[in-house]
């Protein structure tokens, strides 16, 4: 039996992004629990965790235990997110099948959160490239605040399309968009992506959007309806900004494939299978998270007709 | 000095939609107050209250009371949902601008929601049109349960369509489509829209989705790009679904603002006002409220630069 080919890549960060933010410690038995279950559930890359300071992001300071204690499921790719070449050591050490390299397009931001100018960040890249090829992994090089940073304000398009050339010149595999604080609109996202992808073709490309504004779907509609094939999104919507306390994180993953799977767009993925699991999470981090599909059902799921209508016929 | 014009109309619902499923009662001089507030703001159209019974609808109860102590905009028109005659007398005595008139395109949910049926609910509708335009009133007709029933599941476009055109012969003056329990995906939306405006023109049609599994801006976008340019929306997101516990309700007001905004439409509406209004919908209702931007801010409400990094300049 031949799997058929999905209409569009749903990548799930939810490990990762989700889990990064959150103040209640997650077992790391739970993670690797929650990672082999989406595994299971037949997702091609799923970001599994950082190699970053343990200081810096104490929720994912178990990150060689993650990755070591996982089931690697045949055709998904395995990702580390690392900030430098010291956590590309790491992550390859734990062999990560990708590493997802971030650089902020705003320098206050990568300052801010990364601790390095943009010449040192992509000075990391360059040293990370090569022990990455040479050991079987790929690179991904993400372009956080691509869609308008929250110290800097807007980021003009021909900046982020000079970082997506600087990645693609170092040898970088894949591109990802990221709208880290979900500043992103859909007119501005359909012209990024048309733009981008006259430099890397739409399989080397993923959006990456948050729905701290409730547009997260909106954005990735619109990038689909602009060529983009590739999108991460999170379980249950996990994930945030410490910028907007209690704001919605990534877009939702279940709520992503019951939109692809409403408007005819194959995910490759089994949606009741994702909201069971999802049901999951807020016994894991402790709270209720935002995910819509979840409480709601999926759309056809039908309800009983009241019993006073069928007892009246 | 003249107005400009909107691009988009975006009409309140919260009164009404929003109010109406909260358990716990909210003091009809606060349902005034919250009222006035959205006046000052701008909104061309504000559903206030509705006209049914009191024991189907115990937190609109005073509907009477609500109309008379609000203050008149000049330029806003106040609706009433009605059901049937008498909610339609009742509307009139209480000088409501405009009759909002309800059936489900499912005969199962009008009879589960309205205890009617169609021919019940069409017949009220004649009853009501001709008073109403001699009271100097509108009267506006709602298919609601248009793009898919929690009963029957999908409704077929020419059962609604052949409602819409029940409606207009009967003399409504406004056609609603609603998505009752947030069952529209934005294909379904842009093909019934696009049949909808072969009926009646986009000045007389309203667009009602909910956000209960997440695609409320997404359906609006795809009804706007298809050319309707109504749309209710509920200050906070308030509202929801008694089949959805948890589950949002109406579209965000503040975030379809945001994103018209975001989008170069102009709605007349200033959305820190909004914002402002939405933080006060907590204290009323008892819980938090679904919606984003108030949570988040306007994407260029900039944060400070970390004071590390102003240090080190």
């Amino acid at each position: 039996m031949m799997a058929t080919r999905p209409d569009i890549l749903i990548q799930e960060v939810a490990p990762r992004d989700g889990l990064q933010i959150e103040a209640k410690w997650v077992e790391t038995d739970d993670k690797i629990r929650l990672i082999n279950s989406l595994s299971a559930i037949g997702f091609g890359r799923i970001e599994v965790s950082s190699f970053v300071s343990a200081a810096a992001v104490p929720s994912l300071r178990d990150a060689a235990d993650v990755f070591a204690g996982i089931e690697r499921r045949p055709g998904t790719i395995y990702t580390a997110l690392v900030p430098n070449r010291k956590g590309a050591e790491l992550a390859l050490a734990a062999r990560a099948d990708e590493l997802n390299f971030v650089m902020s397009a705003s320098e206050t931001h990568n300052r801010a959160n990364m601790n390095m100018t943009h010449a040192q960040s992509l000075a990391s890249l360059a040293e990370i490239v090569r022990p990455a090829h040479a050991g079987g992994a790929l690179v991904n090089a993400t372009v956080a605040t691509a869609f308008g940073c929250p110290f800097e304000g807007g980021q003009p398009f021909k900046k982020v399309l000079d970082i997506v050339k600087r990645y693609l010149d170092l040898g970088a595999d894949g591109i990802t968009l990221a709208d880290t604080t979900g500043m992103a609109n859909p007119n501005q996202v359909s012209q990024l992506v048309a733009e981008a992808l006259m430099l890397v073709t739409a399989d080397r490309l993923t959006l990456h959007f948050h729905n701290t504004r409730g547009l997260g779907l909106v954005n990735v509609l619109a990038a689909h309806d602009t060529g983009a094939r590739r999108f991460d999104a999170a379980l249950g919507g996990l994930g945030g900004c410490p910028f907007a306390p209690g704001a919605t994180g990534n877009v939702c993953t279940e709520d992503l494939v019951n939109l692809c799977h409403e408007i005819g767009l194959r995910t490759g993925l089994d949606l009741q299978r994702l909201i069971d699991l999802s049901f999951r999470l807020p016994g894991l981090v402790g709270h209720e998270v935002p995910g819509q599909v979840a409480k709601a059902g999926r759309p056809l799921d039908l309800h009983p007709i009241p019993e006073r209508l069928r007892r009246s016929g």
